[in-house]
């Protein structure tokens, strides 16, 4: 039971920015700039730190639909996904990931807990500056879209199913296209 | 010293702005709606749950820029704004700020808890659906604006008399509009 009155009918996150369209069209902006649109990080690469950071914040919806999406964009391969969150030293991934998903956490908990070091090891893997950058951002943003989905009690459905279909969606069409389904255009701001 | 190669001369969130104005944009243009654009809570309510939360998350450029804002909004009134990050049960605001900011420091910690009495006693000091959803998403956003602040090491100056110029401008001028000084355009999304 949502803290306040969303449209119902659509869950998580889709519920309160159908509720307030006007913030919710920056939100999907940047989550189609971080995670969607062209980037050296492939998008699996980018969801992946998206759902640990949701994983290590709680949030059942974001870490189930992120989830989903990397999962969708890796051939369905749900079993990387559930290991890069329990334990992503161990999962079949590159070094960069890891040391990607290492300042991900640090940020997670608090941005001042990242380290020269934790960057240095990053760039021994061969990361950018721009993908350290967005990887501290999209871990930074999903501290916010956990904490919007969770502070409004939103409902969050538990059939895996769901997150499984929408996940293939949003995968393919990205999210402000995904988003149009259930928003009213507004003028664009700048 | 940032840990990544930032634009020199942009304290704060303006380097990592200007590195990235492709999420730039959507990051102001949240910041927009949620503090600048009308709002039956004043810009002054607004900008106070934000620096707030930014103090709460030991953010030192967030809390002195919108603490510097929330001030020009009120006149000058820096003593407020100390007193509502100290000890706002005490402060000189209403019990409907004050109800919204026991929200705001939840969600700081964590969406889930926020309780239903919490959303209860402030629709009892006359808080509508309406602004609680923006103080949850306000709340939220700023753990992810301090994340990205501090996780970045971005440089934060320390001389109190830059915040405060800055504050009467961008009260005045709002986040888009003051952030064309240093972001190129770009094409919007939607």
């Amino acid at each position: 039971m949502p803290h306040i009155a969303l449209p119902p009918g659509l869950p998580g996150i889709r519920g309160a920015m159908a509720f307030r369209p006007e913030t919710a069209h920056p939100l999907n902006d940047l989550a189609e700039v971080l995670l969607h649109e062209a980037n050296s990080l492939t998008p699996a690469e980018r969801e992946l730190i998206a759902t640990y950071v949701s994983y290590l914040n709680d949030c059942h919806f974001c870490q189930s639909v992120h989830g989903a999406i990397a999962a969708a964009h890796m051939g369905g391969d749900e079993e990387l996904v559930r290991r890069v969150k329990a334990d992503f030293a161990h999962a079949a991934i590159s070094d960069k990931l890891k040391a990607l998903l290492v300042i991900a956490g640090k940020v997670q908990r608090d941005g001042k807990l990242v380290t020269s070091e934790d960057v240095a090891q990053a760039r021994a893997h061969g990361a950018t500056d721009f993908e350290i950058h967005d990887t501290v951002l999209i871990a930074a943003a999903f501290c916010m879209y956990n904490r919007y989905v969770d502070g409004l009690g939103t409902v969050q459905p538990q059939d895996e199913a769901l997150y499984r279909e929408r996940g293939k969606i949003t995968a393919r069409d990205g999210y402000v296209n995904t988003s149009k389904a259930y928003l009213p255009a507004t003028p664009a701001k700048n």
